[in-house]
């Protein structure tokens, strides 16, 4: 393998030189090519030309290269020091889940990558090799995806079919408007395509599609931790009325549903809760709370909606400030998921800010999500609901 | 004043004493009356009877009551301290805004509030006389809501009209879908309307709609800090291509332009910015950071933005690590917005996230509100920018 990063105008005598030396694999970091003007495209063309005389894998150009953690490997002249491995697989269409991106996971979050391709220009590896490579990766378990073009719209739909029916595949298309795409023309040259036909081709190929950056690194998140819920039957607890309102109006759009409890899983909730307030889904916990204890309040509510045979995901909304009592510990919220490990527990919280940082810190070296924003569990939901769906539409298919 | 912090059943009694000893105005803080069940809406059909029989206002019921910094005083039964004054007014159909979510604004942003409403029941002060309150109150430059049901909404509609003439006026409305109008009904016994009748209602009273709870704080944060822009325009930086292409599709789904920049504007961050990027808006700033420094390439761009006569707002996405670079300090920022007072700065960030932190605690207390997440500042230009056009129309319809 070599790394190359000259500038554009020194790559392609450098790329001759290496493939004529008999190096097989070449990562091109250097930008200036397509996506900068008519000289940078004529570079990328030599490009092209030296790859059609040489037996030569390239990745790139304008890219920051890959990363692989089981082999402890990166191509990235990013200083990200160890890379968290995991088992989570990006392939973008951008640098940046080699660069502060990544850098952002690791300081922020507490999952890792098994691999990170950054597909830069892509003039030889695009997106449908790295996607076949990491669909039959053992180390990665569910692949997110960063792209602003499609370079070969049918081999994409094929592979994508075949992988998504294995692990989740979810995508985040850059370019999905006329202004979006005159800034992915300028990022990668990328020819963005009509936006409905992108909806279509991802829907057919089980992929999720996602709406924001920010969705990228809640799905690697997620995906990493949670296993796919069997349907979209969520139970949730919240501290205040307004916030069962606000959420279960989230719900409905996000097409999550709320199903009334089971008798037996209503009354074990009632038990500890003042008469004035009716226990129903989504649950009000907070004057349970009050009458015996945070801790206890919310272990209760949490265990019999996670024994509720209509229920297939909990999120709690905590609410921690000193004054109303912090938890002693958040081991009880691991034991819990421990024990239901098939139903998927995303969290959230509210009051003080410094509690909710402890009670984050607490829970996610536990493999347990948080969430800093009430609405993040619901997205976080959302996307698993969508893969598993995805998941089951494609197997169907493939059953025809 | 008389605060009644009773069970409910032990309410009427307790108003009825303090009505005939000539207490002029009662905060009821006990829950347990029509949202709960039938015995409950007969104990508040009881307040009622009181209420016409005496002259007194009556708070409530099943409301943490009232706050109003300018006096030091709330009626909040909930351990707060020290509420941090400011010029936002809250309007709320739950106790939220004087309890913990007043806690996570006071724990983790840097504005402050002018008086707090939460109207429970809302059996006599309800939403349109807190707005004409607020409206004509010096210490309330905004006014943030969160409604379950609009009471009388002719009432509603004339005073909102006259409100948001003059000062901007938010509202996030619970029970927008069948499942939240469920939850709404065990929370404040709300009947809420149908939601095209509510969206038609806020568009001609001129009040912004908001979508989720968190945005009630955005709001609150940003229309603290921020001027109104004339228009739409924003020019925006960021260190990554991708992001300048997902934030430009965020920008056309939000309503906001990203218009060309003046040739003189493009040529000065061009100038700092080696060839292989063509500067356009959105400003891709990465290659000009490495090659003259993030602080000085930030202050540059975000100078020339500024000074731009097309844009209305700026949005700086900075990147921060160590291994790159951090600015030794961000008082730059704070300059640029005194120099430019008329125009929008929002700030946001990406990298390690310890040095986030850092950049936020140096510019939040300057007046500066910035955004954990990329989206967010986009998503509180919006906020701004409809308040803006709301204003406007508002004006336009009562010169007809």
């Amino acid at each position: 393998l070599a790394v190359i990063i000259l500038p554009a105008r020194d790559t392609p005598a450098a790329l001759r030189d290496v493939a004529a030396h008999g190096v097989k694999h070449v990562v091109l970091s250097a930008g200036g090519f397509a996506e900068t003007d008519e000289v940078g495209a004529c570079i990328q063309q030599e490009l092209l030309d030296i790859l059609s005389r040489y037996h030569v894998t390239v990745l790139g150009p304008n890219t920051s290269g890959h990363v692989s953690t089981p082999v402890r490997f990166t191509s990235s002249f990013f200083p990200l020091g160890e890379i968290r491995r995991g088992n989570i697989g990006y392939i973008a269409q951008t640098g940046n889940f080699a660069t502060f991106t990544m850098k952002y996971i690791l300081s922020s979050e507490c999952f890792g990558v098994s691999r990170v391709v950054g597909l830069g220009n892509k003039i030889d590896i695009e997106e449908s090799r790295a996607l076949a490579y990491l669909g039959d990766d053992p180390e990665t378990h569910a692949i997110v995806m960063y792209l602003e073009s499609i370079k070969y719209p049918r081999r994409f739909l094929s592979v994508a079919r075949r992988v998504a029916q294995q692990k989740p595949v979810v995508m985040l298309k850059g370019g999905a408007t006329t202004a979006g795409k005159q800034a992915a023309s300028a990022h990668t040259a990328a020819l963005a395509a009509e936006d409905r036909i992108v909806d279509g081709l991802l829907g057919q190929a089980g992929i999720v599609r996602l709406q924001t950056y920010t969705e990228l690194i809640l799905a690697g998140k997620v995906l990493s931790t949670c296993r796919l819920p069997i349907k979209n039957r969520v139970g949730f607890l919240a501290p205040s009325g307004a916030m069962l309102v606000v959420l279960s109006d989230l719900c409905t759009r996000l097409g999550l549903s709320i199903p009334p409890l089971c008798e037996e899983t209503r009354e074990r909730i009632q038990a500890i809760t003042p008469p004035f307030i009716r226990i129903r889904n989504p649950v009000d916990i907070w004057a349970a709370a009050l009458a015996c204890g945070v801790k206890s309040a919310y272990a209760t509510g949490m265990e019999a909606l996670l024994e509720d045979p209509n229920i297939d995901a909990v999120i709690p909304i905590f609410m921690l400030t000193r004054e109303t009592g912090m938890p002693d510990d958040f081991s009880f919220v691991a034991d819990l998921a421990q024990r239901h490990g098939k139903k998927p527990i995303l969290i959230s919280f509210t009051g003080d800010k410094e509690c909710m940082d402890e009670c984050r810190s607490a829970l996610e070296p536990l493999g347990m999500p948080t969430f800093m924003q009430i609405e993040e569990p619901f997205y976080a939901l959302s996307i698993l609901y969508r893969c598993a769906e995805a998941r089951r539409k494609s197997r169907c298919r493939s059953e025809d």
